[in-house]
């Protein structure tokens, strides 16, 4: 295995980029910055999901603004020039942050979660968002707001974004001119009203741990059952899709930061799907190039024609199984018994 | 109110039909038998949703074959000849039954509940498709599967249903030679391929109350994110929009048994959409008929293009209410302050 990992940090220096050229950004999924250098050392064209949980975590009093800048600013400068996505603080569900009081609740996956609960404790979403400005002065950062489940969320967080950026701007403190904004598409019905969403997001990221789940009502953590959990069913294929088509027509970039990115097994699907950006955890990165660099998109956009006139997510599993293990025995192949 | 609840009774003998004679079934939600007195009164044609789970609940051992047969017939021939729709049991999620030993679950909403339970108790299962079947022999009865996120589930109800029939005819027993398979959409992804169902069911029945959950992911029963159940989401309209295309296409009919069937505030929305029968609360028939009498499906059509091209729920609500209170000014007109 030492040889195998020697052959795929050699990639490292290799563009992102299918056969015939198109190019796929392959960024780092980050929980803690301890986790920067080796997000480095795999040659991340930057993080796409930079969580802020950490912060807040193990503490009886939330971080202060000059804190979470503190920490923005280094990890923007550590990874410059490549761009770093800040996700506002996603809590509820199952990131339970203990120190933060939320009701005990019957079914907290679909409960006070995520930007949920930012917009209901505006203080503490107000003191993030100045952070967050502040520290766009010093790289090129995104903004990424979790769970929005449809346009008057993102506007409501909009308006949150231009009283901090006003505030900051009377008092005369910098932050950068152009702060790109972007949402979490992990509910189904920001999946159906994804055109709508594109014209006022400059980016979308699917996340699709969340949105699957929600699509399929189902709790995968529940042994009962999280037998139907299934990334390839066709019900998430056309969420996908409807995503996708919507980023393309409004013309903004569309990344995925679910675990889904992260597995070469779906590679061709999400090229099919005109995925912009995929974001993992660092050693996905060049596992997931070596594949890239071997196929086309055309390749990905046949694979998908095929797998969406499936009626089951086990007929798309087994096709998908199969054409993946004939392009790339040594990696999908089923193992011999 | 005597004078009120006189005139509604009189619609009783009524066709129900728009002013331009587009006729929509409506029916009945029935939970216990000791409803259907009230459900003849109304002027109901049949049941639309005759829910099993009284059946299992306050006791010890669930009810055997031929209890089950006699309430499904007896049910059956007090409504003859207007079909009764029968939903096979819907435990979990917030119908919780004790006395069936279900699982903590930590999201009971996106657990083992409805079809998937039944999937799992098989000889349960058996036991009420038997019931059923032999039930179907005395009047014009339908079956519905409530839960089912896809193709996949749709086919193993029907395998579990042939192998009830199969065992009944060895047996000799009489069973109808038709019976109608339904299902449920009420998961996203369900509406996501309803297409594909609307090849493999007989008719749908949307049950709003679960999609619009699902879908925004909003546990309405929690008063921290009650506010984000809107039933006139875009996200809904888009996801009801999908069913009723996928039903019309394929020629199957589509009803709607939630809350937003019975409330006349979406009547028009209702018939824009091509809804062919609506499910109700007894009481709720006369004040649906009476509007459904005075408008045209065209009516319906023209409000729901425009209330499509809004980008919020509030935006959709506002629009739906101003309309609704010129058309309808006794009943929708906002209340003096
Ligand atoms: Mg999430
Ligand atoms: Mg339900």
């Amino acid at each position: 295995y030492d040889y195998l990992e020697k052959e795929l940090l050699s990639y490292r220096e290799l563009a992102s980029e299918t056969r015939d050229g198109h190019h796929v950004a392959l960024r780092g999924n980050v929980e803690l910055p301890d986790e920067i250098p080796l997000v480095l050392a795999q040659g991340a064209e930057g993080i796409g999901l930079f969580r802020s949980e950490f912060l807040f975590l193990n503490r009886r009093i939330p971080p202060g603004e000059q804190e979470q800048f503190e920490v923005y600013k280094d990890i923007l400068e550590k990874m410059a020039p490549n761009p770093v996505t800040i996700r506002t603080l996603d809590v509820g569900g199952d990131k339970f942050v203990p120190e933060i009081n939320l009701a005990d609740e019957a079914n907290p996956a679909m409960g006070l979660r995520a930007i949920r609960f930012s917009l209901k404790e505006r203080r503490l979403f107000h003191i993030q968002l100045r952070a967050i400005l502040r520290a766009s002065a010093f790289g090129p950062a995104r903004i990424m707001f979790p769970m929005i489940s449809g346009v008057a969320e993102l506007r409501a967080c909009r308006e949150c974004l231009e009283k901090a950026r006003a505030e900051l701007a009377a008092e005369g403190v910098a932050f950068a001119a152009e702060l790109p904004v972007g949402i979490m598409i992990e509910t189904p019905s920001a999946a159906l009203v994804a055109d709508m969403l594109a014209q006022e997001a400059d980016f979308f990221s699917i996340g699709t741990n969340d949105l699957i789940q929600y699509c399929l009502a189902v709790d995968r953590g529940n042994e009962h059952v999280a037998y139907l959990y299934e990334p390839m069913h066709p019900g998430i294929l056309r969420a996908l899709r409807m995503i996708c088509q919507a980023a393309r027509d409004k013309g903004i970039p569309v990344a995925m930061c679910g675990e889904m990115a992260g597995d070469p097994l779906y590679l061709l699907v999400l090229l099919g799907l005109g995925i912009d950006e995929l974001s993992m955890n660092a050693p996905g990165i060049p596992r997931v190039k070596r594949v890239l660099r071997q196929v086309t998109r055309e390749d990905g956009e046949q694979l998908l024609a095929r797998l969406s006139s499936l009626p089951t997510a086990q007929d798309v599993s087994r096709l998908l199984e199969e054409e993946m293990g004939k392009r790339f025995p040594e990696l999908f192949a089923p193992m011999p018994i």
